[in-house]
């Protein structure tokens, strides 16, 4: 617990108090708004992206970010000077020096878009300091830090959101409408993926972001190259579950109604990166000695206690054209996102055909897309970042659970090892922690609900 | 052993000595011609217009025909009247008169289509007898089944073929062509299934096959309603694995070269049967009392030996159009079915779009479907019937391996108890017998490999 009054809570009781904040002197928090105040922590492209849009709003502030690497530093601060914000203080000083960030910055919350092994301890530190959390995907590795975000986002009070933006993806919350107003009757199947074709992401020649030029990663890598890559050398699992299970798990009621209770994992052999490298850097390239664990199409069955399942692919390492692999099913019908198309038994026009879903997609478009439309168009991905920043900037203004909260970060998140488990022990069946501890069968759905988040 | 010489040697024999069979007496063998002599067990829907296809071709006769339902039989006797063919002898003297037929006519082959049930047995009893098994799919619904007729095809030398006719569908065998000539480079990844609405084949008033009439199943039931239901009240299993297993088996060389290791099952809860009774019949509806084991979806995910997973979908409970769910994936690109489409590194036009497979099915149709196209054409099935029966009876001639064996049938049968046993066990990983006992390792492919078969 801190001692002092924080500067976010001073403001909430003077303002009920009935004093505004902004007639405070700024001395006193060295903050000189009542805007809310977000550290960023991991200044790389995705970073600097959600930096902007965080600057976009005018009830946001950045008094502070953290990296380690310089060029990226420079490059956020370029997004500041356009954004005509002022330079936030940079915290550099090695790979620990988010810790001294969240012990003395007073900030309503971090938002973390660093490599995935840095998400757990930058939560934990964060919410341990009083400061709510939005940390990209994935929100942890293993079970047991899985575990350490629930039990200490419960103890400290403090949110830890996953900005999971495909959950915002305005077919994906058309689709979720229609679940909702039950035109698909019981859902009893879903599918989710991350088919997209990272070899060059995963190398690239050290110094550029540039695609499909070189082939090197780790140390000798840039950007995501520089760490991304070695996931796939260390681990075979299903390495990036969030997005095909992210949108999903609001239609299935997953912690709210439903839980996700056992997965199975199958792996192919890995055959795409090693293959990549040989075809772009020559088979006497260092990097062709490298092997990968990371089987190349990895499918996950996830099994639901209402008795629905999950199919999850990951599928990062071949050519192939970028899908998600989306297809949501109940008793009266089916969508299926790879041939854009729909059909619902008594709607459809045709017995057993297919019709195009876009009709489906306009009628049901969701409320909240209707509301911001204008705002989010334009915004990163197609808009979802927006919906995503603004969900986690609204939850952080009064402390209130997000909309995707701590048990939805980790039960998304959760795949990731227990794919890794199920594949080494030949696709034995692993159980799936309730981490709601029993809570899902009374919690209510909070996503999409309305217009409000 | 018999001891006698059977028509079939006698006619083998004496062309080998120079004589024509056609000069023999025929009271010898009570077959009037050198054609091959195919029995017909099971004259339902199915085995009427297989027994069409056969009386098709001026090198079979079928003398001899077996059902216990008199409807049946009088429908296809109208077959032969209507081929300008004699009527065959009949056996209908109980479930258990096949036995006759098998033991006391001198066959050359027989074909069967029967409930599921009954292939097994049929099958045994036909072998036994010295005849070639030419068998409807599944062959066999055990494990203990499946090593029957492999023991007993190795045993006797007679042919066990699984008449698996989609492994000729034309786009199948165009793809099968692609994938030997490298098109998809190695191949990692196969998905296969049945997704066919069943509901009006399940239900129906009990006298008519007409679709969507009645809820009656079993002993009220009409043709398949009369039998096959029964299987989604007793199993929770893929119970029709080998449309979507058996063109996927050539082109990732199972038993030969290749060979399925383990598997895992997971099915959803059981709605669509129950609701369509429901719906159509009424809640009062006796048949609304029917518990239906069989999940809505069922999927399974096989992992091969040289690496290889194939995820196979079974979902015949629910509205939905038709979809054998086929997509077939290697290092250099993939072909999915349900779009049309297919991606070949360096061969599509854009980088990371699909394009239509339109090109790519007729620059790559295969040899055999050229050969035959005119006789195809208007046959059962678009076509593929007129293949599978043709593969059978060229193998008869001359009781050579089929292009589809005793491996492949019970390979691609198997998959109903396994997958019944790792859904009863949460989706635990089962693993798959090697029925060919290593031979997988040396065997050569044998199907589609030329105009021939």
């Amino acid at each position: 617990m801190k001692l002092s009054m924080s500067r976010r809570e001073f403001i909430k009781s003077t303002a009920m108090a009935g004093v505004a904040a902004s007639m405070m002197p700024t001395s006193l928090f060295g903050a000189s708004s009542s805007n809310l105040q977000i550290g960023v922590i991991g200044t790389g492209f995705r970073g600097q992206g959600m930096s902007r849009l965080l600057l976009d709003r005018p009830d946001v502030d950045i008094p502070v970010v953290c990296d380690i690497d310089d060029r990226m530093i420079e490059m956020v601060l370029k997004v500041f000077e356009k954004q005509g914000r002022p330079a936030p203080k940079i915290y550099k000083d090695g790979p620990e020096d988010f810790r001294n960030m969240v012990a003395k910055e007073d900030l309503d919350g971090v938002y973390i878009a660093t490599p995935w092994e840095w998400h757990h301890p930058m939560a934990m530190a964060a919410m341990e300091n009083g400061i709510n959390v939005g940390t990209e995907v994935p929100a942890a590795l293993t079970v047991k830090q899985c575990w350490d975000l629930v039990n200490t986002s419960e103890r400290t009070g403090k949110l830890c959101m996953i900005m999971e933006n495909v959950n915002y993806r305005r077919d994906i919350m058309a689709v979720l409408n229609m679940v909702r107003q039950g035109i698909f009757g019981e859902l009893i199947h879903c599918q989710g993926g991350y088919q997209h074709d990272l070899r060059h992401v995963k190398f690239n020649d050290g110094k550029s972001p540039r695609y499909g030029i070189g082939v090197e990663f780790g140390e000798k890598g840039f950007s995501e190259a520089a760490w991304r890559t070695q996931h796939s050398v260390d681990r075979n699992a299903d390495l990036y579950p969030t997005h095909g299970l992210g949108p999903v798990s609001p239609m299935l009621d997953i912690n709210r109604g439903n839980r996700m209770v056992h997965l199975t994992s199958t792996a192919t052999q890995s055959r795409g990166l090693h293959k990549y490298i040989v075809d772009q850097g020559g088979k006497d390239h260092l990097n062709a000695e490298v092997e990968f664990k990371l089987g190349d199409v990895v499918t996950t069955v996830i099994k639901c206690a209402n008795g629905q399942t999950i199919v999850l692919s990951h599928d990062t390492n071949s050519p192939r054209p970028y899908s998600l692999n989306f297809r949501v099913q109940g008793t009266q019908g089916l969508w299926m996102k790879d041939n854009k198309s729909i059909y619902i038994e008594g709607l459809s026009p045709e017995s057993h055909r297919w019709e195009s879903d876009e009709g489906y997609m306009k009628e049901y478009d969701h409320p909240l897309w209707k509301r911001f439309e204008d705002q989010a168009v334009g915004a990163g991905h197609g808009g979802m970042d927006f919906f995503v920043v603004r969900a986690f900037i609204e939850a952080c203004k009064d402390d209130q659970t997000p909309v995707i909260d701590v048990y939805d970060a980790v039960s998304m998140s959760v795949i990731v090892p227990l794919s890794e488990k199920s594949i080494k022990l030949n696709s034995t069946s692993v159980k799936i922690p309730d981490f709601t501890r029993g809570k899902w069968q009374t919690n209510q759905p909070i996503f999409g609900l309305n217009a409000d988040y």
